[in-house]
C-alpha cells in the first residue's frame, strides 16, 4: 500500500463516477434459479437432498436440523463466545424493542375514525451463508426483530460446514432466539425452499438475509415470483471522514475491517488534510501484515478511494451522495454534522465508535443498504418484519357529513358506483333520521 | 346477474386455488422499456417529446407544464369540487402527520448509544395515469405524505388530456401539494423520465403511483436499475364479509364500486347464509343499469367469487388467506374481529364505512398492497417517504467494556480486522487510564 492514489477536491461534476460501484447483473443465472424452483415446488425435499447433493456436494439423509441435534450442537459452544452472544442479544433487543410502533388513532373528520395498527408478518425465512465462518451475528440481526414482534413461523436456512454440521454458535444463537425450523440447505435450492416450501415447512412471505452472487439471484428470482426480500443486493461498504482529531491507527483499522469482507468490498476515505492520510497509509501497512485474510484485504483496497477535500461541509455533501452502507465520522464535534446527514445505512461517531462495535454487539442492525440504496432504503429494523394495516369506522353522523365529499369528487372523477355505495349510506342515515 | 355461482363451505385443501390471482407478466415489455430508458437517458426531452407523440400521438411543444399554465388551469376547477378536495387534503394530512415516528434514542450498554433517526427520500416520483378521468385522489394520497416529510424534489408525472391539457382538479390538487416539477408524460417514457431524470430535473429515488401494462413493466425495469418503486402491482380488489345485520344495497354498492375500476378488478363476497348473497344480487342487478361503466363492471363481476361459510370466524380466516388490499366488515360487532385480522391493506368497520370514503376523504391512503402483497407489505404510508438511519456513539467507558464482546465475536467469525479495530480503541483508552 505504499503508493496509493490520491484525489484532490474533485469537481463536483466528477462525484457521480467517484461514487459508482461495482455493476451487479445475475440475469444469467435466472435460467438455473427458474430449474431450482420449479423442481422444489414439486418434487420438494427429494429435490432439495439432489440440489445439495449436485451443487455442494454434500449428501444429507435429511434437509431437517431436528431438536436433538439443535440442543446437542449448540450445547458445544465456548462459554466466553456463549457470554458474548448473550450480551449482544441483550442489546440488540433492546434496541429493536425500542423501535415497535405505536398504533396511530384518530378521529380525523366528525364521525370518521381512522386507525393504523401492525400486524407481524406470519411467515419470514432467514438466510445465513455458509463458507468460511458462520455467521451467527448476522442471525442474531434477523432472528431477534422476527422474535421481538412474533413472526408465528421462522423457518433458518444454512448449509452445514466441511463436518457436515452447524455450527455451534449458530445454533446456540438460533435456540436463544426461538427458531424451531432450520433447514441445512445453501445458495439456490434454500431459496427455493424457503419461497416454495418443503415437506415440512411452508412457503414464506419475505426472505432476509446475505450470500453470495447465487443467493442473490435467487432473492431476485423469489421477488419476481411474489416473494418480498428485504434488502437489494451489493457488496459492503465504508465511507469514513477523518480530520486532524482522528486516530490513524483506528481509521486504518476500521478500513482494514471493510477491506476483510471481499475483494469487492468498497472503501473510501475523505480527509481533510493529506497529512492524516499518510499518516493512516502507514498504519495500514503496519497493521496489514497479522492479518490472516490479507490477501482479500489487498485486492479491495486496490480499488479504495482516497479524497481530500478542503472542508468538513464538502466532506459531508460528497458522502450523501455516496449514500454510503456505513459512514464513520472520526472528526471534531461531530454531533454537530448529524443532522446533516442524508443518505447513509448506520452512523458511527467519533473515534471511540468502531463499526464492529455495530457490526456485532451495539445494538444496532447491520443488515443495511449498499450500493447507493441507503437514498431510499432503511436498513433491516423492526419495521422490516411488520405490515401496516389501516381501518376506518365511520358513525351514521359520519358518514351523513363526509358522504357529499365523497360523492362529488367519486364524480370528478367518473367513478359513479364509487358514489353510489357513499350516497346509499348517507341517504339511508338521512331517513332514519340518525 | 341473475345467475351466479355460489361456493358452499369449500374445503381448506380449495382455498389457495380461490384466492389465486390472474397472473402477471410484463417480461414482453422489457425490451421495450430498455430501448426507451436507454434513449431518454442519452436524448432526454428529445427523446421524451418524440416518445409522446409516437406512443400517446401528442406533440408537445415542451413536456414542461410552467407555473403559469399550472395556475390558469388549477384556477378552472369547480367550486364545489374545489372545497371537496381542500376536506379530503385535511383529513388525508392529518391522518399521515400522526404517522410521522418518533426518534428512538437508547442507551443499550453502558457507555454506548444508540439512536434511529429518520430522513425524508430526497428526491421522489409521481405517476398519475391519465385516461378517461383524472385520478387527482391518488395524487392527493401520494403527494400530502411527500409535502408532509419534507421531499426536497417531487416530480409529477401525467399525461394531457384528449383537448392536450392537464385536468384542472389535478392541476389544483398539485399546487395544494406544493408541487412545482410537473411533466406532461406518461407510459414507459414518463417512467424512463423519472428514472434518468430530464433537462430539468433530476433522477428521481423512488416511483409511486398506479398505471397501466406499460406503466407497470416500467417501474419494474426502473426497480431492476435501481430505482425504489412503491408497491409491486396488481389489480385492484375487494373483499366483503357479510352477515345477516348487513345491508344487501351497501354490499351491492360496494361490490360494484371496485368491478367498476376495470374488467380485471377481483371481488370476493363471503357471507354466512345464502339469504343475504340472495339479496345483494337483486340488488346488484337494480343497481347495475343505471351506472355509465356498466359493461366493465359486468366484466369484472363475471369473474368475482361468492362464497359461504358457515360461521364468521372461517370468514376471516379466508381473508387472512386471501389477504385482500380492500376488506369491508359488514358483520354485527365488527370491532371485535379486528384483532384477528392478519393479512390486509385497509379495513372497512362496520355498515357506515363504505371503501369510498377511504377511496377519497376519511384521511387513510388508498394505494395498497393487491395480488396478496398484504401479507408482507403495508399500504403507502408516511414510511414510503421516509428512510430510517441509525446513529451510535460510543463513550471511553463504553468501548472499553463493550470491546471484549466485540473481539471475542469478530474473532469467532474470522474477521480479525473487526476485532482489531475494536481492541486498538480498549488499548487506547486502557493505556490513557480514561
Amino acid at each position: 500500500m505504499k503508493t496509493y492514489k490520491l484525489i484532490d477536491n474533485p469537481s463536483r461534476k466528477l462525484w457521480d463516477s467517484l461514487c459508482m460501484r461495482p455493476l451487479l447483473d445475475h440475469q444469467n443465472l435466472k435460467n438455473l434459479c427458474r430449474e431450482v424452483f420449479e423442481s422444489v415446488s414439486i418434487k420438494k425435499d427429494v429435490a432439495l437432498l439432489a440440489y445439495t447433493e449436485k451443487f455442494d456436494q454434500v449428501k444429507l439423509s435429511s434437509i431437517y436440523l431436528d431438536e436433538k441435534e439443535l440442543q446437542k450442537n449448540a450445547y458445544q459452544i465456548d462459554e466466553p463466545l456463549k457470554i458474548a452472544i448473550n450480551q449482544a442479544y441483550e442489546n440488540i433487543s433492546q434496541f429493536h424493542i425500542a423501535q415497535i410502533p405505536q398504533a396511530v388513532k384518530l378521529e380525523t373528520f366528525p364521525g370518521v375514525f381512522c386507525t393504523q395498527e401492525f400486524r407481524a408478518i406470519e411467515k419470514v425465512g432467514l438466510y445465513i451463508p455458509g463458507g468460511s465462518a458462520p455467521l451467527f451475528s448476522t442471525l442474531l440481526m434477523l432472528a431477534i426483530p422476527a422474535q421481538i414482534v412474533g413472526c408465528k413461523e421462522v423457518v433458518l436456512c444454512t448449509p452445514v460446514n466441511r463436518s457436515g454440521k452447524i455450527d455451534a454458535a449458530l445454533c446456540y444463537a438460533a435456540q436463544l432466539c426461538g427458531i424451531k425450523q432450520i433447514l441445512k440447505l445453501g445458495g439456490v435450492q434454500a431459496i427455493a425452499a424457503l419461497s416454495q416450501g418443503t415437506e415440512r415447512t411452508s412457503p414464506v412471505y419475505k426472505i432476509f438475509g446475505p450470500g453470495n452472487q447465487y443467493v442473490v439471484a435467487a432473492k431476485q428470482y423469489a421477488q419476481e415470483q411474489g416473494v418480498a426480500i428485504d434488502l437489494p443486493a451489493g457488496p459492503s461498504e465504508v465511507l469514513v471522514i477523518a480530520d486532524d482529531s482522528a486516530n490513524p491507527d483506528f481509521i486504518a483499522a476500521d478500513l482494514l475491517s471493510q477491506a476483510e469482507h471481499g475483494p469487492d468490498s468498497q472503501v473510501v476515505l475523505l480527509v481533510t488534510n493529506v497529512d492524516i492520510l499518510e499518516q493512516v497509509m502507514l498504519k495500514l501497512d503496519e497493521q496489514l501484515e497479522s492479518l490472516p485474510r490479507r490477501n482479500i484485504v489487498k485486492l479491495a483496497l486496490s480499488q479504495s478511494r482516497f479524497i481530500v477535500f478542503d472542508d468538513l461541509d464538502t466532506c459531508i455533501d460528497f458522502s450523501n451522495v455516496y449514500a454510503p452502507e456505513h459512514l464513520i465520522l472520526s472528526i471534531d464535534k461531530a454531533d454537530s454534522y448529524l443532522s446533516s446527514i442524508q443518505n447513509a445505512g448506520s452512523v458511527f461517531v467519533g473515534n471511540y465508535s468502531p463499526e464492529s462495535a455495530g457490526d456485532y454487539a451495539s445494538g444496532t442492525n447491520h443488515t443495511l443498504p449498499t450500493n447507493g440504496y441507503a437514498k431510499s432504503y432503511s436498513g433491516v429494523n423492526i419495521d422490516a418484519f411488520l405490515k401496516k394495516i389501516t381501518f376506518q369506522k365511520l358513525t351514521a353522523k359520519g358518514i351523513a357529513k363526509i358522504s357529499p365529499i365523497v360523492e362529488t369528487m367519486a364524480k370528478a372523477e367518473g367513478l359513479e358506483a364509487h358514489a353510489l355505495a357513499s350516497r346509499l349510506r348517507r341517504e339511508f342515515v338521512e331517513n332514519k333520521g340518525e
